[in-house]
């Protein structure tokens, strides 16, 4: 049997296990479901056990699980592929906002819902199912592999620095594939050459030691809230632009090939704006949205509370108020010292009669580019252009994966964004899907590459 | 045996009465609590009999209940008093800030604490007791009493305009006692003129459908929370000042007379500051900080909530954030008008790209005023002077009590504000207490009270 043939054959028992490994809720960001996410390390474990893969392990870094695998008997001269995912998932949010519970994973209209369905579960597993079929079929791979699936990419890796550092010579590799990507559309490929990177602050306002009644306080102290607020809101200037001394300080200006590059993908802003629901389109004065997303960077508060959030009325002064703020970075910023000069920023303007605590969280990404040139984008690319009849686009994304420049500056080997997903599919929001033709067209692709790798001349 | 010494005699069954009350979580701000609000006035009912009261009734005003009873047989020219209290409770907020749990009462150091303590249950309980105890060792009282006890003052009483106005001829009085008040301190006595008024608003901020990715669309959309900052922080000026056009246009410039009153107070800022934990005081420039509370209008986000709020990062635009607001009001701004401008300013300074969504809310005071020279405060004042051995200061509340301007406009006769409790007794906040003491002064001075009440000349 051909190992596409293989695949075909058993899509419906890819697509429960799936299912079974999206029930398991491994929210990295909620301590309480730390347990789930080394539950899934081991449903994770045996899955490539059965695949077929050997020294399978589960490897902590920091709190977290992460799981590795490897089949190295590929013939000399072979490359060595480090294939990287995760399996990890954002939080749920809202569960009312989900048609069903979103970890009870449902079908409809050949769409796989649940949290993690395409970020990143379903793509992650979909070389896993190729390798499968390949061991299965051939009883071997045309390439060494070894794979790293990750249980923290969602709080943004703040363990993985040490861990690849420390396992180096384990993880020694001629290229790194990720399987957490996407592609543009159902009929259009999508490699990416490069991603933002990423930094995360807190900010904490704290007034009167507990709230107070705010008919004998209101008036005569500061509202944290209000302070807040003020901070918040000097953090752009008019033009949109992030306000902040050195924010922009490394940043390149966007040059005319990149523009061009952008100004060619036949990307519809109604489309994108009907997408999100929101009302209008917004953002730096001078800038297409595709450069907004694609090559400037940003400043996003995430969340804010303080006070009162009942039904009705309280009559408070709030003894504090809180905001979480992730920047999305370009080339050459440092997520460190853009996070320095944001909570620099936020210190100097602290309005009086408040105290303000700034911190800056761990998680952090570099901005990553890829050059087209490299011979893992051009085997990508030439097997895209196989599967989709038609050249890919080649794209900036907005997003950030902390392990693409962790790869590059540990194990000094670039990495192609190679997974399956759709721009709509609702990742970090509620109802995630997966579409099952991009799933089974993925396991496809991966065995494409991994021949085509395996022809490709390494240095 | 005298009224005071079958006081003296009770006082212990009367606490544990109090905790029995402050058991009840009657939480009018929470609709889940609703029928903790009616069994509170199951129990209230019950007191009142108890007491020997008459014509106990509970009654219904929208969802929540009142609590009436009366006692009419006074010799003849004896003035009626309409006496006022709530027994409904603010929430408890963090419980983790509370010692004990807030409906589970416990005593230290001669004080009661448990949410209610204070505001209102212990002081509306006052003159019940004291009632009682006329009742029972002179068998008659020396006024005539109607007692009207609410279920929803603190979320702004919005069904008693309409009760008020359908009971009119049921409240006819001479004169309503408030035992929702103040004092000054253990020593102090405070006779208070007036309450702010106040009016109460949401703001909704909405941007994308739901929450969105910040990579994938992070700069090209607007972000609600960045929106709702900006409008908050809009709100007020650099001098502290409400930066709302037509907010100040009824106020009364404060006058000489005022300031010299309130500057004779032996206020202490640093008290003030140290008991609300804040770092410094702030507010309106121009004005001390007892003018601050008494005098000016407020302005004030009492909670503010939108993205992520759990632990760690979630790289997401969130799809709405919204925000509380209570203004206090002053002669003679109107509740609904103050309400109007804000929203107005609101909608007009709205930003792009989001949807702003801006309601009025039913919760709403009047500022209220009550001259010094009116028999009522005169005699109350006598009482205090009396009781405390000096003269009680005259001041001006930063609260607000809905119900003594619709008595006024409704029933046409002004309210002694007479409660005992102390301004740290940590109403509307955590671990909220009621000093024993104060329980038991309160009960001789509405004693004495009713009787300078039966002395007094009225029209």
């Amino acid at each position: 049997m051909s190992w596409p043939h293989y695949l075909q054959q058993h899509q419906p028992r890819f697509i429960q296990q799936l299912m079974d490994f999206l029930r398991i809720p491994s929210v990295s960001a909620e301590p309480a479901l730390l347990p789930e996410v080394w539950r899934c390390a081991q449903w994770l474990q045996q899955r490539l056990v059965d695949a077929g893969l050997e020294s399978v392990e589960i490897l902590p870094a920091g709190e977290y699980p992460l799981v590795y695998a490897e089949w190295l008997h590929a013939e000399e001269g072979a490359p060595t592929i480090l294939i990287y995912g995760h399996f990890d998932v954002q939080p749920a949010g809202d569960e009312a906002l989900w048609i069903h519970p979103p970890f009870e994973p449902w079908i409809a209209d050949g769409r796989l819902y649940g949290r993690g369905a395409t970020d990143d579960k379903g793509n992650m597993l979909v070389p896993v199912l190729t390798i499968e079929a390949l061991l299965r079929t051939q009883g071997r791979l045309p390439v060494n592999v070894k794979l790293l699936f990750e249980g923290q990419e969602e709080i943004l890796s703040p363990d993985l620095p040490g861990f690849i550092c420390q396992h180096k010579a384990r993880l020694n590799c001629d290229l790194a594939v990720s399987a957490d990507g996407w592609q543009w559309s159902e009929s259009e490929a999508d490699l990416r050459t490069g991603l933002r990177g990423l930094c995360a602050l807190e900010i904490e306002v704290n007034g009167p030691r507990q709230e107070l009644h705010s008919g004998s306080y209101g008036g005569a102290l500061a509202n944290p809230i209000h302070a807040l607020a003020s901070l918040i809101a000097g953090l752009h200037d008019e033009n949109g632009q992030v306000a902040v001394p050195g924010f922009y300080q490394q940043v390149q200006a966007v040059n005319s090939a990149e523009r061009q590059a952008l100004a060619a993908i036949p990307f519809s802003e109604s489309t994108f704006l009907a997408r999100s629901g929101a009302p209008a389109l917004s953002g730096e004065s001078g800038y297409s949205t595709l450069e907004r997303i694609g090559l400037r960077p940003t400043l996003e508060v995430n969340g804010i509370t303080g006070g009162y959030d009942g039904p009705g009325v309280k009559t408070i002064i709030p003894a504090r108020a809180s905001a979480k703020i992730t920047c999305r970075l370009v080339p050459n910023q440092q997520p460190e010292q853009i996070a320095h000069c944001v909570a620099e920023a936020l210190r100097q303007r602290a309005p009086a009669g408040i105290t303000l605590a700034v911190t800056v969280l761990p998680n952090a990404a570099h901005p990553y580019r890829m050059p087209l040139e490299h011979p893992g984008n051009q085997s990508a690319s030439r097997v895209l252009r196989r599967l989709y009849g038609r050249e890919p686009y080649y794209t900036k994304s907005g997003g950030s994966i902390a392990v693409l420049s962790l790869i590059e500056q540990e194990l000094g080997v670039g990495t192609v964004v190679f997974g399956f997903g759709l721009p709509d599919e609702q990742f970090h929001s509620p109802n995630e899907f997966f579409r099952l033709e991009q799933f089974a067209r993925g396991q496809m692709a991966w065995g494409q590459l991994l021949e085509e790798l395996a022809l490709t001349k390494w240095a």
